[in-house]
């Protein structure tokens, strides 16, 4: 099967990144096709850039021309669209943030999610919230980094995740959710360090698309998720 | 004052619709000004539609060349973006949902939302919850009329939103809400032959939003709604 | 239009700084008068305070004979009395502590309460739960501070708001709400302090009180808030 | 053991009635003392009467000089004043609203309440909620019958509570409530009519107090309840 | 009135002391008989454990042969198997863990739960939750001592309740449950040194016991708690 | 990798008929050893059968002696025992009533849950409320019938789901689950004549074990899912 993984934001290393995080959590017969927006915020960091980020995706998948896939993993952890997303395409739709959620609450009683800068905690605890799966959550910690900082200085990096996964584990989590997309090598480290288990939610959500794929299901159209409705419709101005 | 009132979508005579609205609601010295994106849906219906209206109405924000104003009403009844304009300007920003919800609070143990399409009602939902005045609504329901239908014909217009109405007090609202913009005419309509308040999104925001100057108030910079960051965006593709 | 503002003690000192407080933020075409009830607590400070202080304010708006007036602004913070002055009115009737949250909500995710003595927390508490907007109250803090010990000695409260402003602020509020009446000069300084919105519940509530008025909008009659029923009555023992 | 059972209302048949419910329920070493207040409403129907009868209830137990007693039953259901008596007297406080919900949740695994005019079902649930028992709750339905005219028309009374008993049933009551003090023979009828447990509030309340009391349990005056601080107070005005 | 009070674990010693506890605080014509499993572990600690002993005492229970009994306690903290005992016999039942919890809500506004090893809080929150007791419970805090501990060294076990018993303290309760069979003398002490009221379960529970009794209330059969169905069951392994 | 999958009755053909569903839904490389208890109830149906289905489940998984595996699926639908089966064993535990709730939150914004019984109805809700999936659960509807009936009359069992699927529909469900294992069949029946998505626990949870061995990941064991200590335990009475 062929899952689209895309990008929230237009910087193409980080869709390197997920895409190698994506396929080592594949399974053998699935092919991960990276897809990045050719407009939206460079790096998403906050409510503007989740909304234009969301906009951005959408419309990548809207403008898609290659081969048919079976699924689509929404790589923007904490970031608006998904719904959308289901609207939009016949094949089911995974957001990362949700995927942790979900085998994070199989692993213990409480999680605890480790993102990058403060001012994303509301937006994540906002869409675990309505996508059904905060119920569990013991807290949502910020790093104090930015995005494209993650890879600048690996120690620094991994300390802060490491700080910010003690206050959650404070909190009550007995499993960590990383925050954020392209953070393969800090899952090992920080969980090893801490002796829990660390949830990607990369590597969640393509599995999670995997077995909706493998039995057979799709989104509902009854009710939320049902196709947009035909009508005018221009996305973005000119960026010239 | 000057408040700017944003339209969600491109469609002008639903922008005059709205600033009417605005205007009959606003006091003396408030001046509005209609804002309608230059790009997005036509109407608004369903996530899809919402998070590129989001965009857009962020973009026309961002790109806004008119004189000085002193707050935001987003018009688009349940539609995304409301955080993204906090960060975004340095005014208060009020969105027609939750202003008619707080409103409604004020005037009855419960209240209920009649809106247009029944797919809309998951997003007023969310929308009501996040900003964190869910907890008094007793129902959102839709009319099955879609958003540029409810110009078209105004007694079956009126008929729907009754029978909806009806509904909502059914499960315990003993005020209404209105779930759309460009709506003054049903609001007097509906509450009179159903003998409860009902309360129009365009005029409370705006009322709201006065309040919020007139009070010396404007959004918070800590935590959530910090400016956003300097970086590369770019606001869609070309629309040519 | 012409205000009530009632204080829910018999200290009339107090009426007056409330007052005050309301005129200045008051628009210009509206009349505030004070109420003070004739019998109650000096200071309202506990549930006995808050039951009985009820009951008095109830009392002096049922029997209110000076000129007509167009809504009703409790301002006793956290106090009871809320749904039956909604009863008793025919024009709306707006509490200090849900306008205080009402507005804090449109200014941050999160908003906190800075109140008089720790024993009041809980009437608060319950007072925002029951108007529907407790759901985004991060925290309810007390000073340590009598109501009556507020204007005694100015720099000792502000120290002590600051402090415990503080305490709300590392609980995840990004907005304040000042949780006393007659506090007008607080707002300020801990305002400016402290780099957040400060939120005073007397302001707050005469302009949504305007906000209804103009509007148009009164209490439902449907349901919680219908006129109260003929029957015998008996408002307190002889105080002689 | 000696325990107050206060009726919330002036009328002195009711507070027979309810004496009489308590002393039925009562082990035999409990003395009933039953209290009417001397002023207040003469039947408590909503939350102007409600508040009203707050602060008589308050000022009856303020007053009292009747030999000691080791606990008080509030025997209003729905009716305000239970923490404010809990701050006052150095005894357990039990209210029939919360002592019913308490002991039906024992019983089944959702309990319904049946109350008399549909406008006090937003104070029940409201008092539900605080008390800390809400959860379990299915529903609260009026039966649209006055407190007072509960006696005139046994059969009809009967009819109307077996009417909505079946409601709260629908809604998932596996347990029902009798909202309203004075009703011992109804519990009967309603339990063997509709085979589901049926708990009287005065019975439960006095029972509570009994075990409270042999268990040598009081009120904390740690936080919420401290005894009232010394201070000028004046109850009412005068009534001639 | 007989109640069957049942230990959750094969330790006689340990159904001795509950035995002892709830004897003194039963009624005078109260017997007390103690159940010890005949099977299951020998403390119960961990969900493991509480499964097994749920299904040890809902057999104790069914092969019980003694004399006729009018009610059962269930006195295992936080243990399992409350709902299976409701449908197999037909008197009340009422478990340790709801009975202080229901006890607690009338004597503070919230109310902490101070119990033995940390494994076991979650079990606890759980049980207080599908109960509908949680909502006011402020926290529930471990000392770190098994149930077999408790009785080794009484200075150790007291010192590490009191330290437990000040978290809860600070995290908001008025009043403290002690999460655990057994331990009527630690009540005392704990209560003393920390000035707050100390609900000990087994006293609950027999107390609520006898007042569903003397009501004459026994669990609803409709819906939940119908009879278990009659079919093939065999209770266990062999043992030898 | 091997999956073990345990029936939660003494039924030898549902465990087969479970193994065949979960033979279908596993990847080529998943090898499915059913187990089925050797003491317990021959159906599970109800609180009492639940609780003593756990004991057996997890003797049986204490006591298994085949091949090393790599994750347990527990086949009973609202079944308790999860978490036992958490501490008991190193490898991942995936509970179908949790699975089938994961999933379907991925499918549409609201989901509903069908089951056979009413009287289960209670414990998949709070099966849910704990695994931290019930926030967007429409609601749980019983067909009336029986665990062991549902295969002597498939008509007669197709039509009692398909209504008790359109209840939940009318209740807000987008997807369906189906609540109860070994209904491979009615999945794709239900499925096609209502129009939604159908997710079968037993599938969904073969998928979820999968995904969380591939991804490396199992259960935490800080707090509370900590190995069961050791002591004596006996696992049930002599059979004979």
């Amino acid at each position: 099967m062929r899952i689209i993984v895309t990008n929230c934001n237009t910087t193409r290393e980080m869709t390197e990144e997920i895409v190698r995080g994506a396929r080592a959590a594949a399974g053998p017969d699935t092919t991960i096709t990276g897809l990045t927006p050719t407009w939206g915020p460079e790096s998403a960091e906050g409510w503007l850039d989740s909304y234009l980020s969301a906009a951005a995706v959408l419309d990548a998948l809207r403008t898609y021309e290659g081969p048919a896939y079976d699924a689509v993993v929404l790589a923007g952890f904490g970031e608006h669209g998904r719904e959308g997303a289901r609207e939009l395409v016949d094949v089911p739709v995974v957001d990362i943030t949700e995927a942790a959620a979900h085998l994070a609450c199989l692993l213990g009683r409480r999680y605890g999610v480790v993102t990058t800068l403060d001012r994303s905690c509301g937006q994540i605890e906002d869409s675990l919230e309505t996508a059904g799966v905060a119920r569990n959550c013991a807290a949502v910690v910020g790093t104090g980094l930015g995005v494209l900082d993650l890879a600048q200085d690996p120690a620094r990096t991994e300390s802060a995740f490491l700080a910010a996964a003690e206050r959650a584990r404070e909190a009550g989590a007995e499993v960590l959710v990383l925050g954020c997309a392209g953070m393969t090598g800090l899952q090992r480290a920080v969980g090893e360090k801490l002796g829990l288990p660390v949830v990607d939610g990369v590597g969640a959500a393509v599995r999670l698309a995997e077995s909706l794929v493998g039995l057979g299901l799709t989104t509902s159209r009854a009710g939320g998720y049902a196709r947009p409705l035909p009508k005018g419709r221009v996305w973005g101005r000119p960026a010239g």
